[in-house]
């Protein structure tokens, strides 16, 4: 017998993962995507956005019982590659040896979860954009006249949810949206003639210029898709490089070793939109049956790789919550919004953080001295001292502890790097006496 | 010849101020409302609600000549009346002898400025209410089913504008709206059996009671418009009384010498309705030929006694502009919405810090000191001290130039009164000295 009735908007990755936990807790799932059918389209068309699975969005994934399937599809990335303006490498692990982050595809992670959610029994609507919401029956009502009605809707239709927008009309609802003057350019690094990827595959390649960068993730098919985060506008901007030469020019000066392996920079730079970066952030974020999760409830900015690993995670706790309170119910679901908020808010500002850290600091000596001493804590201590970095992308610490336990070893980090001579010196810091200090 | 045909969405407060300015400047304007015309229901039905109007409002209602007709409806608040539990009185002057603030009817005013309005040639058309916009030709879409194309396209249409709404959508346009945890009830104290006002007319009266407070604002037809700011949940809120019994013994401890003057108390208090208070905050304030204004392009919190009048201002500085300019272009609106940002986001900010001031600081003996010394600096060196209240009610200071001039003055105060004995021997402070501290 059936729990009771789910309408989902947002076949995403979100909406996907959430509809077959739901489903396997035994409820009636229904899927709704704007969207038509892309694995009806063969395969997914246009760009290939790349996207960095990591330790939150697999506990997900395993608990769904897909993890496995998913990883086969992965390219392990266990650091970055920093290239400099001579095009000399600088490979930095992201944290201890057998620890990487996954470069997958959006596209093909999202059909394949689709896929599943329907071998689970899910119905999936494609071609319904839902248009309007009444929360007392929790019914989606959508553009092609259908309309759907519910025990609980869920909005995990991404950072221009329809739900989050009909919640925008109610009574004190809290909500920002706020853009970074930073938008992103995708560009293709085909494999080489030979059949081979152009780069070192097991890393996530970085060119730091400061104000921005240029970055790089392999696919499975030995291509990488790299992303140009540049300001929008400036006397160094995609407002600034007006023609095919002026691109070609910049990057010559600014990627130069990046330049041979992009056969196709100066038709995409204008083929390809410029697209922007979007923070969202509201509360509450249920209304009577209705809730939001993922990119509706939190949107954030690419810079940590934790946008989807975010959203699953806000998976993993809902359904932790059923577990602990038998079913939704009002109860279960208010524990589920005042638990994640805090959350969604600290990954939130750590990613606008990141982007500094990316484009500029990990090009910088401190930060790679920071990097070794707290290496060294980690491997002395590895219970009381794990870089911020690795509590985000490698544990299951909450994001709001990991910020918090991160602004502390900051602390502490900027005092031991301002001591003279440390660069000389760090092999022989009090290593005990720093972790002591964290008290 | 007309310079052009403008659209104003919103026949409000500042809707119809710049409506006036506008055709002053030779424009041709079409005034669009989404209510009916309330001086053909017999006045403004409802409730009364009293606004405060300072300098900065009437400097703008003087430049479109209506200063004087406007003031003749005002009733002048010298200072402030606050009531402490015993139901003692403290009359605290607002500023110098003969500064005042202006206690006016908003549907009265409004419905002056809208007559003033139409006297001046404009087009008022009621009952149009916006529901979609075209940027491109600065046309407005109604729900009636007309649509207007103009030149210039302004929204002063309130804390939900329809422009701002439509702006929302469009990429890049940084939003927020943030609501505060308390909420208001308006509620009546009529004129006295005999005719007469039931306290002194002559002040702004505040209950100020820590976490919430009562206040008054006096009407010409010799009563008083009374407002509740109180929490929405917690021990003690709109949530917490639930009878007219409740209500009853609430205010009688609370506010016991307004109770004899509040009849309807018991009956009001669940018939009118609990409102929400908001800020909205956003940018660009301009897109393409349309723009917004007032509220919509900054609503913030009443506790100033600033909503009305920062809007005033935005007309004021827009008339400027046109002069200086020579008329409305894409210059000239940028320069706009350059200039008033900072100052809506200023008097956002210190209309959210007021309520903590009005419901709390105001019954301190700290706060009363500070008045005092401010109070005599301000005499002795006019030009050199202002206190934060007289720049933002009295002057026309940039709300921004005076939110950065108070904190200055605020950390000098805060030494000031940390001094032991001050509270004895400020007359026998180096006055001279403090002031040369602000350089």
């Amino acid at each position: 017998m059936s729990k009771g009735k789910i309408s989902i908007l947002g076949a995403g990755l979100v909406g996907s993962l959430l509809a077959i936990l739901l489903k396997k807790r035994g409820y009636e799932v229904v899927l709704f995507e704007r969207r038509p059918d892309t694995r009806k389209l063969g395969g997914i068309g246009g760009r290939s956005i790349n996207l960095a699975l990591s330790h939150r969005g697999l506990k997900a994934l395993e608990l769904a019982g897909i993890k496995d399937t998913i990883q086969r599809s992965c390219i392990p990335m266990p650091g970055r590659m920093i290239h400099d303006l001579e095009g000399n490498l600088d490979f930095q692990p992201y944290g201890k040896e057998g620890q990487f982050i996954n470069s997958v595809s959006r596209g093909g992670l999202n059909e394949l979860l689709i896929s599943q959610a329907e071998e689970h029994g899910v119905e999936v609507r494609f071609d319904h954009r839902c248009t309007e919401v009444n929360f007392g029956t929790a019914t989606a009502i959508f553009d092609n006249g259908n309309s759907e009605s519910a025990d609980y809707l869920f909005g995990a239709d991404g950072a221009f949810s329809a739900l989050r927008s009909a919640m925008q009309k109610t009574d004190r609802f809290d909500y920002s949206q706020m853009y970074i003057s930073a938008g992103y350019k995708e560009l293709t690094m085909p494999a080489t003639p030979e059949g081979d990827f152009a780069m070192d595959p097991g890393a996530l390649h970085i060119w730091p210029r400061g104000e921005f960068m240029l970055i790089a993730l392999p696919n499975l098919n030995k291509s990488f898709t790299c992303t140009l985060f540049f300001p929008f506008e400036g006397k160094i901007s995609f407002d600034s490089l007006k023609t095919p030469e002026d691109v070609e020019a910049f990057f010559k000066t600014t990627f130069p070793d990046a330049v041979p392996h992009l056969p196709q920079l100066k038709e995409e730079f204008f083929e390809n939109p410029t697209s922007s970066l979007i923070t969202v952030r509201c509360y509450p974020w249920v209304k009577e049956n209705t809730a939001l999760i993922g990119d509706a409830a939190h949107a954030i900015v690419p810079f940590y790789g934790q946008g989807m690993n975010a959203g699953f995670e806000d998976c993993y706790v809902f359904d932790q919550l059923m577990d602990k309170h038998g079913s939704i119910n009002a109860k279960m679901l208010e524990e589920y919004q005042q638990l994640r908020k805090p959350d969604g808010d600290a990954i939130a500002d750590l990613a606008l953080y990141n982007f500094i850290e990316m484009r500029d600091k990990v090009a910088d000596d401190k930060f790679l001295l920071q990097k070794k001493i707290e290496k060294k804590l980690n491997e002395l201590y590895p219970d009381q001292w794990v870089p911020l970095y690795s509590m985000v992308t490698f544990s299951d610490y909450r994001y709001s502890e990991a910020i918090a336990r991160g602004n502390k070893q900051q602390a502490i980090m900027d005092e031991v790097l301002s001591r003279p001579g440390i660069e000389e010196n760090w092999e022989g810091l009090d290593f005990g006496e720093i972790v002591k200090s964290l008290k």
